[in-house]
């Protein structure tokens, strides 16, 4: 290494679903909370599949309308930045999108959706965020059960925790979904990349 | 706004930083924990004062030899993005920087300094990044009561759960110069950017 230090980092969705995009974006808004989640399984399972890491995404929608603001997936391997779990680069990239860090501004009502209970760093990224909603297919220990990843230490009213500084949660659709995403995931030899954490090394 | 959405996000330090760099970089290590904080509370100082974000920083160096890896502020309101504090900004540029997302591969100790305990997502973005060690000049509510900020939910025994990760934690050098950036910003009309969070709005 030279003696000079980095002074900035980026991170990019994968080829893959940059090319899906237009495709995704032209087939409208995404209206039930069946189709919302069931993106986000299909994405999780098509990223872990291609390499770029863990079998997670999200999308951020308008609640009402459900017009896609940004997708994320997972991309730590991808980037070789730890921080970049798919809740971060779909709120990230809903941030880039509409042109501020406060998603709830101007009264704005965009919904986080996730294909489970977002990570202890992922809780606090949402809740700085500015959405004002969670939707997530599960929350228990299935994940970490069947994928080896740790998921960190969560307040145990976590849910309540959003509800009071104004981010509604809900829990359970395209549950069953999840759990296959999960369960194809932790009998293949995919990485996990928790550094020495329970799931890690 | 067009109909494409964002595919890519990216962070860069403030100019001011960018331009210390090589000045930092000359002095050579930072061999004393007393040294770390006092650099950590220097940026943070000022940081908000140059209006990038929160008095929020943090540095990366190896924990023996105090080389330095990395440095970060808060640029949330400078980058339009809520996940970029001082925390994340160094790990992801230690990671840049050493071109691998886990700090601690081959047996490597690095430190993250920073000018208090991180907030509830940092917290888990610390545990990701494959640090060995987290040195903080405080921990307690003062930064909450002071500045107006929302930590976040953290859980009871925070600094078990690092420990048990095999992450040593460290608390209180420099803990009355940091009150002082505080209570500087604090007295200020600076921006908080909670989002509608405790401290927000």
């Amino acid at each position: 290494m030279d003696d000079s230090l980095s002074v900035e980092f980026e991170a990019s969705l994968p080829a893959w679903l940059v090319e899906e995009l237009p495709v995704l974006v032209a087939g409208g808004p995404v209206e039930t909370a069946e189709d919302r989640v069931a993106l986000a399984n299909r994405l999780a399972d098509r990223n872990w599949r291609a390499g770029n890491g863990g079998p997670f995404a999200a999308v951020v929608v308008d609640a009402a309308s459900g017009e896609l603001v940004s997708v994320g997936v997972n991309v730590v391997l991808a980037t070789g930045l730890s921080s970049v779990h798919a809740e971060v680069m779909a709120l990230s990239l809903a941030q880039r999108r509409v042109g501020r860090w406060d998603l709830g501004a101007d009264g704005a009502d965009l919904e986080l959706v996730v294909n489970w209970r977002p990570c202890v760093m992922c809780y606090g990224a949402t809740m700085w965020s500015g959405v004002r909603s969670l939707a997530i297919a599960g929350e228990g220990a299935e994940v970490e059960d069947l994928t080896g990843f740790d998921e960190g230490p969560m307040p145990e009213d976590w849910a309540g925790e959003f509800e009071r500084r104004g981010i509604r949660v809900s829990v359970g659709v395209g549950h069953d979904d999840a759990i296959e995403v999960f369960r194809a995931f932790g009998a293949s030899d995919a990485v996990v990349y928790n550094a020495r954490g329970a799931g890690g090394v």
